[in-house]
């Protein structure tokens, strides 16, 4: 097995580096950026603790492997916040070309068999297209905004964001997987743009 | 669904706090520590990615569930680095005493049934039995020792470490569980303390 372990080390040293990508969402108390290494660390514990609310076919603990590697890419890539460029950039297809190459590269330090086990799964997310995608991509979207609104606002604040553009550029998206946990959330996050007339 | 929404959700937000838990280990870069949240991540990985070297009856999703909570106790207590006080603090009863308290308080903040089943996955990790849960442990001895290595020494350099000692505290507990990987793990890093005369 020691070739295999060289390859599997390879693949584990590579992506500790994506404790130094930061998103725009700060932590809890806004001392300081969230990384996206402890972001997919609490997603995997969303994807266990919502299990229950997700639509039939989901399957829970697939979307917790989903959401472990689902930013690795952005070792090379950087994050691409939501609601930079006017909510534009994240689904450029520049920027998706240049994740794809990012996967398959940091993949393919995997054994073959792992490489097209985590390139399947990290396609399948993108592709939010089967029901545990649609369910992994939904709980990536409720995150940030319950964290932007325990730190007092976050990067809706930096980036000017108002109750619409919410709606339109993560709630959306919360709804299609997840059409209850959206109702919970926007109950509660509603008054703080109402608040600022946003 | 709501009353459990709450409760989910209560816990959701009390974790986020992980990421505020600085670990001995410093990042791969050595630009700052690491945290608990991120090396919570690392070692949920590790279990996915080491799962071919596992013994038999070890359960790599159960395991990943395990490590996703396993210093979620941390919020509470803080890191007990493995190498302080002369490597004896990391076990001692009131530590113990002090973590569960903590999980009890941090789990029972979610549904009961959801309480009972992370306190039970808590204790199994801890108690360090069952095939699973001594995999999990071995991992996440493993992990700090890479971590530091690639990092040109960390806390092995600050809790002036010698060779004996990582042996002992550690190297026994990767090989209990992996004792493949110990032996890999051995051979990379033995140079770093014979260059050092430790």
């Amino acid at each position: 097995m020691t070739d295999r372990l060289e390859q599997q080390f390879a693949f584990l040293r590579e992506v500790e580096k994506l404790k130094s990508v930061t998103r725009a969402t700060p932590i809890h108390d806004a001392s300081r950026p969230e990384n996206s290494a402890e972001h997919s660390w609490t997603l995997a514990l969303y994807a266990l603790v919502l299990a229950d609310q997700a639509a039939p076919g989901v399957d829970a603990l697939r979307a917790v492997k989903m959401l472990l590697i689902h930013d690795i890419v952005e070792i090379d890539v950087g994050d691409v916040p939501i609601h930079s460029a006017g909510g534009t950039a994240h689904s450029s297809a520049d920027i998706q070309a240049a994740e794809l190459t990012a996967a398959t590269r940091i993949f393919s330090l995997l054994p073959k068999d792992m490489a097209d086990e985590f390139q399947a799964l990290w396609e399948e997310f993108e592709a939010a297209e089967t029901p545990t995608a649609i369910y992994a991509k939904s709980l990536d979207r409720a995150q940030p905004v319950l964290l932007n609104h325990q730190s007092g606002g976050g990067s809706w604040i930096d980036y000017d964001v108002t109750w619409d553009q919410l709606e339109t550029r993560v709630g959306s998206k919360i709804a299609r997987g997840l059409p209850g946990v959206w109702d919970w959330v926007k109950t509660r996050i509603r008054p703080w743009f109402a608040d600022r007339g946003l």
